[in-house]
């Protein structure tokens, strides 16, 4: 998330956010495509958000215990993911955390696989950079191929005192990569290994969450997982993250030990409520999926004008573009750069993230300015073949 | 922090917070020494804190990077700190578990030493309760006693690779204990051994941050920890929790993985900005002790008129009481029941927390109404005497 991971051309200080806008510290504006990384799903400063925010300032934010809102956002939350209970919590990693110490206390089992390159969040469990972490802080997970079942039956196999738990991302959206749908095959196969091996399947939704569906990513699928970890698009910018999960395993929910200064907090409580509102009335996942078809169909048409070959992976509504030949990421830089300086904040090597702000007219001046930067790509591409020849 | 924790008479669900004041849902109002378990360091909506919220929300909050505020509060931390970097956060956790990741990447060392009882968080690493935590979660943690010299240089002779970190509370706050604070001699013991020994000294505050001094707890030792994590009291309630260091460990506070979706929120930044400058000009270190040395005094007049023999325990910021004879805990929760019914609501077994809001007339109707709540313990005990007889 840091700016290391940006070009030196992007803005390292940001001042404010309205809709599908953002603005960096010296006044220059954007339309913004990567939503603060996933959080915001409605908009910056969505109205009705932020009145249920400042209606909960005006009682309390963080009080010595929870306030009503949790059972009102347990209740609609538990109806959305087909779960029996919910935790609420901060981070992303608090929710993925808690949700592998959850299937260990139900199963007595201390093993974890995870799919190898997978992002799960920042603890020391499942960091991507290993500086300052332990080999013990990694004995117990293990690894296995997104979309291949095999590799999954594979590690569970090497496993001689059992699994707790599989952790998967609805799909493949690892940083730097085109992203790849899960085959029906890796899905049903991991739902029935875990019911056949008494193992909890965990669907990591806290990137996915309330973009590509109502409730689950795996409802399409037919597959309610045994606890979801949910974050980001939940609070549209507030603090919040979740667990769910079946009735089974509420009794091991509750023998954990999970908490946080700010966990029952009313604030980032009654942000979601709204948000989870907002986004059923105005059918946002259907509103993503319209932008982000007239997005993939506008990049795919402004590319073949300047005889660029590109691939766009993942679901529409969380776009991921790499160019064709570049290995290295150098004419993604560019383009990300060349984007920005048009007035589109992306990201060149995470999927960017829309929202329900993204109308069809604003993602019409999000191709007119992206024209411009695949034109400086086109010229540089170009200018660099003739160097090689 | 659960309601499991707390007698069943206890209000499972809070409405509202007023300045020293807290209401239940079911519309009781008490006076709050509880502070939502620290984080309340001004009293619950403090005008000047909520202003800049405000100003903040209006801008934006989770954005797709940091705002202006996190160069601000930086410098503001390492003034008041006198170290020379800031890393921010959301949980308590957070900044326990980053502390350790910047010392293990400094000294390539695993082993992480802690008194034994002591609370550094929720983790799999340091949660006090072990349900679904693996052994491989503490194969890098040792223990040592708390006031003991002598037992931490036996855990260090114990570490045939090396210590990367000694991570201490300012003072012994174990949870169902009575307090202790630090002797010179442990305080010094272990700022010698870790120069000595190439050992991150980690001075855990997320308890005790800005209710014990303007800055560092031990600065009255004249001890300037290595690094120090911060939370609760930083924010006035507001999710922010933060990690300071020396120069020398800058290196390795960069070159570690350490982020969050909300991590760079704006507006926490602008909460804990406001707060530390109230802080400092209410001069609200000085005011909370003499509050606390007015509980305090006046506690012990009450406790004496009914003729029950007490222990108050740690700074008096931070009250802990217990009953002599009361080995099960039992007159304590008794006593916790009987002031909640008389308006004051504390914990049996937790240390209390004041704030700048509990002035010296509020402190007076706290003793107005644990006059009640003795009278209640007293004649429980005699009961109880008069039927073992």
């Amino acid at each position: 998330m840091g700016k290391a991971k940006l070009p030196a051309e992007f803005p390292q200080f940001h001042e404010r956010g309205d809709g599908a806008e953002v603005w960096d510290v010296n006044g220059a504006s954007y339309i913004d495509l990567m939503c603060s990384w996933g959080p915001i799903v409605l908009g910056h400063r969505d109205p009705r958000v932020e009145s249920a925010v400042c209606r909960q300032l005006a009682l309390g934010d963080t009080l010595n215990g929870p306030s009503p809102r949790i059972v009102e956002l347990a209740e609609q939350l538990g109806g959305l993911t087909r779960h029996a209970w919910s935790m609420f919590m901060k981070n992303g990693t608090d929710a993925t955390t808690v949700a592998v110490t959850v299937a260990r206390a139900a199963s007595g089992r201390d093993r974890v696989l995870v799919a190898r390159g997978s992002y799960h969040g920042s603890a020391p469990w499942c960091t991507p950079n290993r500086t300052g972490v332990t080999a013990a802080d990694r004995e117990e997970v293990g690894y296995f191929e997104y979309n291949d079942i095999d590799s999954v039956r594979r590690a569970v196999a090497d496993a001689p005192r059992g699994v707790a738990a599989i952790m998967v991302t609805p799909f493949k959206h690892d940083a730097g990569f085109d992203q790849a749908m899960p085959s029906s095959e890796f899905v049903h196969g991991l739902q029935d290994l875990c019911a056949s091996a008494g193992i909890a399947l965990i669907l990591d939704e806290v990137r996915t969450g309330f973009r590509l569906a109502r409730g689950g990513s795996w409802e399409a699928f037919g597959v309610v997982p045994d606890l979801s970890a949910w974050g980001k698009a939940l609070g549209n910018g507030y603090p919040i993250a979740a667990v769910t999960g079946t009735d089974a395993l509420r009794q091991a929910a509750e023998s954990i030990f999970a908490t946080g200064s700010y966990w029952y907090s009313a604030v980032p409580m009654a942000a979601a409520i709204a948000t989870l509102d907002s986004l059923d009335e105005l059918r946002a996942v259907e509103r993503m999926t319209a932008s982000g078809t007239r997005l993939r169909a506008g990049i795919a048409n402004i590319a073949r004008t300047h005889n660029l070959t590109i691939s766009q992976t993942g679901p529409v509504q969380m776009p991921y573009l790499s160019f064709d030949g570049d290995d290295d990421g150098a004419i993604r830089e560019r383009f990300s750069v060349a984007a920005l300086r048009a007035g589109v904040f992306l990201h060149p090597r995470h999927n960017w993230f829309l929202s329900a702000a993204h109308t069809s007219e604003v993602i019409d001046r999000v191709l007119d300015r992206l024209d411009d930067a695949f034109a400086t790509v086109a010229r540089d591409v170009s200018r660099s073949l003739a160097e090689s020849r």
